[in-house]
């Protein structure tokens, strides 16, 4: 464990993917273009894995000057040498269309380092049956991956009716109460369905690479 | 509006029956067996209905002394000539047994001002299944209170079932994270399922109230 | 329980009507127009009541291209099919002029959902003689719900003196230690008037829905 | 501004009366009756007028040791040498009676330094017929103190109704979502009423040290 | 107590000036040009003192269409036909340059209602010289206004100088934990000098009210 | 999904094993002895895997009346009929020693599960040679479980070293700024190692079952 | 950095003292006395240095067995082997009598571990001339430790005064809106006094150790 | 003590230098150019040390008319005569590149008051071998600053590696649950490795000032 590459504006872990199997990600916000461009041709020449870049807004991602990549703009994620799918089948399912980018973000990176990623929208409690309905594809998954906001009920519900890992991932959606997401994020955590885990609001990609882990150990 | 007695340490409110359908319920905590004997006294001169005192605590109540008055234990109330019952169904659910002490103060204020209330309990999110077994009767009451703590997620599912009156009251059940109700308070206030109210923290007496207000309406 | 029509986007709840006795509103914010468009076109054709989208901004209202609804500016809604009003009056009553925004939104929603909503505005406890002016409307009412910012105490006061259900919403008006409504959120919660209800912060869509509900009961 | 007694476990500031008007107060909580002792012995010898020790509990006053004394116990004061009364009549008025100890303690250290103290108890909004029945004598007030505690909504209504000073004190009566006195703390700092000034949760002390400041100027 | 005007968006209390001595004043935000015009039109009609508007920006004060009005930008004040100046000093003091606004509006507030208003400027602990030299102006006011974000010390430094009331109003100059004020509100409530009074954040217009209540005990 | 049998107090989830590979657990606090033994009779009677109660307190575990169990103090753990041992290692590793009856609980539930569990205890960053010498035992782990209060830096710390899923456990270790624990939670979600999931406070149950879930997958 | 003892119960860092110039400091909170007593015997054989266990309530210290050692109640400290004192002079001041317990804590501590600590009790900014008194005897030390509750003003006032390092101890002296100690300290965070730092609420222990580093710095 | 220039619109403290080493350092924010311009002008003629101005956006900078000054953009720093480099080592290490403007005012603010600063980026603990790399460079300095966001940890990862001041900054970096640097703040206050000391969210400014106070007691 002592690799690393000092660009002198970043120390880029390039010891990352031996220990984790995969490079690092790049965390966007704050960086600019030229340090993007540095730190990632950095990463594609130290090691063979995905590369990527997460939150990148589209004028900062048309200005990183690095062949081969692509952008997805609602995901915010700039990636190159996407991994080969692998046979670990994500379920990322949101409790409505406004949770749409949180869950772009957790297929995309999960899509980029090799998960097979497959979205179900909308099925908020409000309305259970659309949930219901969608049963048999949420057991199917070796994990599911729950967007929503608001309240975060809908965490709640499949982790009564699955017994994978079950992934929350709280959204800013709403207003008032919702306090920006802090009220979603305290109520998965205190989800009364055994075994949730939670990661930071509004991070689809904090998900993805939780079920990458997951995937280290399914695979054995 | 007009009509009080003061008792020097109580103003009692004689008029409330006239403007509200109810005298005035009694606020137990901080006052003394002497005073509590006092107001209740005066209550039951100058008005015709049921006179309640909440949140009692057992020693307290003892040395109430009021003839023909009852204690409940569970609920902490203290009630004096009941009102008949009368033709409204108010529904009790709890999602787990803990919530239990709540659900039994928004039962017994419920009975004492002459609603009908039913307790349907321990129907949790976490076994979806438990809570559609209890359709009919949810969707047979005139109005339904919910009683959940933890994440609170009951109310949105209930919310989603029924078309009455939905009072959500989140309790202090839980621990870490709940933070002693207020994350079941902020997820209920965030509800996706429309049109659900709230009542504060542990107050299953607020809950039969507001039912109350309810049945004023559909009587008419 | 069983009737949602998936559009890849959405999962529209097309059972939600014969469950709750209107269809499913839509959460406007984070849409795309064309969603908007169809969500609607769907629900129009799968339901027989009014269809609602709430918190639209008017560049995007504009872009919706389903014919025959309304748009009302202030209120932020989008409706088509509008409710026939039934005799359910609903006295929507505002603290200050600044909380205007918020009961326009909930008039508008009432009426659009067939409840005979009428507003009083501006009658604020800091001059409570013009609340007790109002108290006869207010009396007459088969519900009241409460528009207040900053403290919330014009909930407390309306509280006292009707007996009906009073569904209080706070709003963000105010700066400083109002918090941009969770001031006023606790104050209504902690009422010392009994039975008060509570919705989310600058919600009138909350408040109208919960008096559709009180409706359903007061048909009877 | 030069003179204090150094007791080495406290420096008295024994230049306060002549720069304030009053010896300082001593603040109760965390002092050995020894410490007390000695230093209620130093500021009767170094001062003239009253000399007082808030928030101390029956057993620690019951073994300080100074003659001439006296123990109130619902405020909490030990206070020697009370001031003669003035020409300052200061109302305090509670919206409940569980919010009397606050009101004893700023009851009692206000006749200790002199004001004519007159307590209003019970008038809180819910029965708002309470108070409009005591405006006349707020009125005739120099300064009213408001003890309230829930949703705190007695500030609002009194500030409305009477000219002069107003001295709001929070207090923690409640539960749930009364967060021990915060709600009724932020609602009074944002009351929709004009010119009401606030201070601590549970603090009757400050409120009369305020009040004295008051009659400061008032006496010119 | 009972007249008012119903401007339909608005119901002005035109019975304010004999009740508390000043006729309503307008809060701003929220409120369209032609809403202000109307109201103030009608405070002018129906009252005989000073007509304030606060917090108005500088585009709407210009639509405002009433003439004989005054504006002052960096207080954001609207003002028609002061009040003559009496005997009453008011100092508004201030720990920095950046809470300037604050203290203008306070100023501009209190000269408006006649009070003899007058500002010393930049006076915070830490060169706590600056202040002591102030002392004399400090000790001669009949009440001091204390201006101060940050950690708010400069309340309890002025608190221990004179004797006169003390109103602290808490900005949100400052950035992190001084969290928008909040942390100057919290510490100026727990002031360890007695006695203080505290209005909400950036609130130099409830400064300037309660100046005026406290100006009309000393009249007497 | 249909099972479950009503015992009054309880609706006994007997699905729960068929749906998620475990009997329902049930929840200790607020239950009396005789619910703990009554529905723990019936999951019992109904079931085939381990039984589990948690956060028993040791006078109500005396009091459960039902032959074959076993209690572990620390744990607060009731538990009968533990599962055999399936070959997944889960490390548990604690920050400090004052987080070890969190830890507890984890491992105990785990080993009642059918988890390989293995606890390293004390291994906190401020003296990181400590983690680094527990490298091979935490990279032959299966999944880590991270127990740390305080400021929560280890599950950093170990979410770099290991490529295994991490499930953090923030504890109530600590004083003042540690808020019970709120502190480690929002670091843990905010941690810079990326894919960390957490679970609610001091809950080493949670932990186990989100490892439950793990094992679920790797087993395939 | 490799030296570390594996108690099973603890691992203490044996390399501690090479690294940072002491022993590991135990923490005492949810260790038992043996635990206790095993981790100081082994870094007495271990480490040449101060051995202390902090936070030790009278019956655990009594029941430590380890010969040599002292505990002082008030600052609650188990100490072996204290060093020889060093020239650093290090000033404690507190901002009122009950911040005592914890100024204790940091003057024990920092004697242990060869510092020369000098209280000055008392110094609160209510009376600032007893301040401006002690700056002779704070303008000598080589650091100050401020200890002060409430709104912890005094921190700001001697960061004025002196041109050394400031380490502010927040405490949780105070009620209501003190917050526990959480607005002194953000107001000491948030202090107008340049280049304050600020240690956990009431921890004594912290900035004596903040101190020790100082004095490593100074002996060069 | 007694010097200060009144402009009427500030007063400048030219007692500073004597009193602290340093001419008063001007905040920004909330300052016109002229302002700045009049100030600054002052204290060059009033002092002989360097003058600054922190947080300065680049078009009130262009504004400011003083001649010899310069302007570091990123670090936002206005300064004036830098003092002449002192051997005081300041070490600057950032947990990541997005909190390089705040590790640059720190650089910045303390270059030019003498210190000789360095700065190490991007070593958060996520590879905690970049910052074992760093072990001698951070063990030569004779303070270190850590600059992190998100979870902090690094700065209990520095703590634990050197016996020198350790101060932390936290920083605004992330989302979510790291509150805007709050998680960050509450994390460092509350780590593991003793003797911490930690300034405002996002203060280089306040590190580098504290790390003056330092370098004052190193040179005796």
């Amino acid at each position: 464990m002592t690799g690393f590459s000092d660009l002198g504006y970043a120390r880029v872990d390039t010891d990352r993917e031996s220990r984790q199997g995969l490079p690092e990600v790049v965390y966007g916000p704050g960086k600019r273009p030229e340090e993007i461009t540095g730190i990632v041709t950095e990463l594609l020449a130290r090691s063979t894995g995905p590369v990527l870049v997460t939150r990148v807004e589209p004028d900062i991602a048309a200005a990183v000057d690095v062949p081969g990549g692509s952008y997805q703009e609602t995901a915010r994620l700039l990636a190159w040498r996407p991994a080969p799918e692998r046979d670990f089948r994500l379920c990322v399912a949101t409790a409505g269309t406004s949770d749409w980018p949180v869950a772009a973000e957790a297929e995309a990176v999960a899509t980029a380092i090799g998960l097979r990623a497959h979205v179900i929208r909308d099925v908020g409690v409000a309305g259970i049956h659309r949930l219901l309905a969608a049963s048999d594809e949420l057991q199917q998954a070796d994990a599911v991956v729950v967007v929503a906001g608001m309240e975060g009920a809908l965490a709640s519900a499949v982790g009564g009716l699955v017994s994978c890992p079950v992934i929350a991932v709280p959204t800013s959606t709403g207003y008032g109460a919702s306090l920006e997401g802090v009220t979603a994020l305290l109520a998965m955590l205190t989800s009364c369905a055994a075994g949730l885990t939670v990661v930071n609001i509004d991070s689809g990609f904090s998900a993805a690479m939780a079920a990458h882990r997951l995937a280290t150990v399914a695979r054995r």
